[in-house]
């Protein structure tokens, strides 16, 4: 990394040892796990220079931003509109989740039994390792799930700004009103955080970008239902995590590249696997870079990952937003009915998601499912039970993992998961 | 016990010897743990009795009332409004949770990673050993924690009929509306349930019997502020236990006779321990019959315990509901305003919790606090760090404990116990 780069971070705040050995190991995995894969597609050299630069260039493009006087807004899930962010003349960012750091300092403050995801974004920040969550004017947080509820109350203390948008949980008239009256409250409070007002026009243009991200991950998506299919879980994965803090239009038109490339390969039945692979649909708990363990496992076992029931992933893409409204009221209403689809475990009951799996199985061909749960996170790991159970009447294969972002299980969930690949073949 | 209540345990579907094991070691404990206790209060009589029939008596009674053409509810949080219960002519129990009961069956269905309650409901299920849960006409679960909320959708395939009221998670404008519109949304199940009509006089009169039932237990409460306090902590929960399942106009009654018995004590400075014993406050998460273990352990171990802010204890008794209104929507108003005040950890922020233990502290002349969270339980656990840090910052010494129903962590927690309470001597 450049000189120009450290003097950066350090203005960041960061602690350069500890980031070294972060950029270190995170360097040292993506050339294990990505760049060691065979017959990748030329288009993934896109997303492998965005990950080279994932703490400099785009950081350097993030600062530029903030000195031309634009506002930089942190999230960590999918429940934050990023129409009414970009509206406001701001830009959304995914905060760092993926990986353990600090963990010991983490546990100090939250209990062990907190799940890695939760865990990992306070060890970024106690670390002092994550410059986006440095360089946010704003973090939003949501009460989606109770650890990140209250764990909220205890980042507000670390953080600079920190805004908790409240969510439903159960999907009646009054859930939705509920989050209808957040959506605008979060209106409200991004106007004030910019100065910009957001009207029909901004509005509009602001869901037809997110909408264009979304069309082309779908797309990148729909690609992989070809058998062979022409891109590994991996790399398919990495695009889908790189949605979550590129540049929006820059990233639809690498997407849409690839994609290209993609239906290309489709077209001449040239796989990155042998067309004789199983098929695995991964479903659960959201991967966040760099937790690549599960699919890198399946991958590594002759399967291949075919598409991802996830946060990171179909969850919060496969709808668009409606933007043919004519007023503030029915754009903002047209982004509550899209978010309010979303089939996060957090809601109950929680009906869609089960079908959607079912639906995914069958249109992306999967041979079988496995369930990724993060230990303690107990909206999805209780739901996984009735998962299986719905998957099990329709003969469709399955497999629960419940784990965390340790290597301490490698071994083990291999062996499960090569057991599971086998009984599929 | 008399056959009559063999048949009247088999006709409700329990398993008679699981059940037979059940009482056996309730009983043995209540012996060990209650009866063992020196110079009990007189008016204790009558719990022992309520505990030696809790499920025989009661049961019968209930038994008769829906003979009699009443309707039982069973439910498992403060935030189901009994008033509304009991208004539609129907009488409301808590169902059990306290003890460990078919953990290797519960642990087929839910996580191992839950929390002992929710662990013990389904046991008692599972089981067929909880007579409450049989002879109920209907069940609330309620959108408190996660656990909660995702198990109910499991429960809902074990039980008969299996109702869910949402709650919000925001103390703003829009979580009073969400819980208003469901408290309407539960007056008209129970309408339906019953066949009455909930009018304003039925209203009133109910919100009269919950409050003399409130006043009572929280008379019973401050006379425990005297120095030597006139009763144990354990006799103190259990009072407060009972709270949620006996008959309101009774237990209100031998309630006030305990009370008359103790001010007769404090008048005469007769305690339970010595003037010198700690006094202790135990906050956190609620204790249902049989959980006495953290009690039991304090009070075998020189002090004693002056204080529940819990669950069951202060959290959903310290105030009334106001009485005074002329319609059904003025009372259902007063309710709801009553329900919204809880300090549950499910809140985010809660900053009334916190200030109600150092109220609690100072007017119960407390010397320490034992924060009690079930393993498992994020919003309690994630929230005792705040409450320790705000309990030290006004050196109010204060120990955190986190463990579940079995016995195997006994002996280490007296320890810890014991070394916290030699240091407030």
């Amino acid at each position: 990394m450049s000189e120009g780069y450290r003097l950066m971070w350090k203005n960041l705040g960061l602690d350069l040892n500890a980031h070294d050995v972060l950029l270190d190991v995170l360097g040292k995995a993506y050339t294990d796990i990505y760049l060691s894969q065979k017959n990748r597609p030329e288009g993934m050299g896109y997303f492998d220079f965005v990950m080279s630069e994932v703490h400099g260039l785009r950081i350097q493009e993030l600062l530029d931003e903030k000195a031309a006087g634009r506002k930089i807004v942190g999230s960590y899930c999918v429940f934050v509109p990023e129409e009414i962010v970009l509206s406001a003349n701001a830009t959304l960012v995914g905060l760092c989740s993926g990986a353990e750091f600090a963990t010991e300092e983490v546990e100090k403050i939250l209990p062990r039994n907190t799940c890695a995801l939760i865990k990992s974004s306070f060890g970024f920040k106690l670390g002092k390792v994550c410059p986006y969550l440095e360089c946010a004017d704003m973090i939003v947080g949501e009460n989606t799930c109770d650890g990140k509820k209250k764990s909220y109350e205890i980042l507000n203390e670390l953080v600079k700004r920190l805004y908790v948008m409240d969510l439903p949980q159960m999907k009646s008239p009054a859930g939705k009103e509920l989050l209808k009256s957040e959506y605008y409250r979060f209106k409200s409070e991004m106007e004030h955080l910019t100065g910009a007002t957001i009207d029909k026009e901004r509005l509009k243009n602001s869901i037809d970008i997110v909408n264009n991200k979304r069309k082309a991950i779908h797309r990148l998506a729909s690609l992989r239902k070809a058998d062979p299919t022409p891109i590994s879980g991996l790399d398919a994965l990495l695009a889908n995590q790189v949605f979550f803090y590129d540049n929006p239009a820059r990233f639809t038109e690498s997407v849409n590249k690839l994609c290209d490339e993609l239906e290309n390969r489709v077209e001449s039945k040239t796989g990155v696997f042998p067309a004789s692979a199983p098929r695995i649909l991964i479903s659960g708990c959201p991967m966040a870079v760099p937790n690549w363990k599960l699919p890198w496992i399946i991958e590594t076992s002759g399967a291949v990952v075919v598409g991802e029931e996830s946060c990171v992933g179909e969850r919060g893409t496969r709808n668009l937003v409606d933007s043919t409204g004519n007023t503030v009221d029915e754009l903002i209403n047209a982004i509550v009915e899209h978010y309010f689809e979303i089939d996060c475990a957090i809601f109950t009951p929680n009906p869609d998601r089960i079908e959607h799996i079912v639906e995914m199985v069958k249109s992306y061909k999967a041979d079988g499912v496995i369930h990724y749960g993060l230990q303690f996170c107990q909206p999805y790991t209780i739901e996984s039970g009735k998962v299986e159970k719905e998957l099990q009447n329709r003969k469709i294969p399955a497999l629960r993992v419940e784990t965390d972002y340790s290597q301490t299980d490698v071994g083990q969930l291999k062996t499960r998961v090569e057991a599971f690949i086998e009984m599929l073949k």
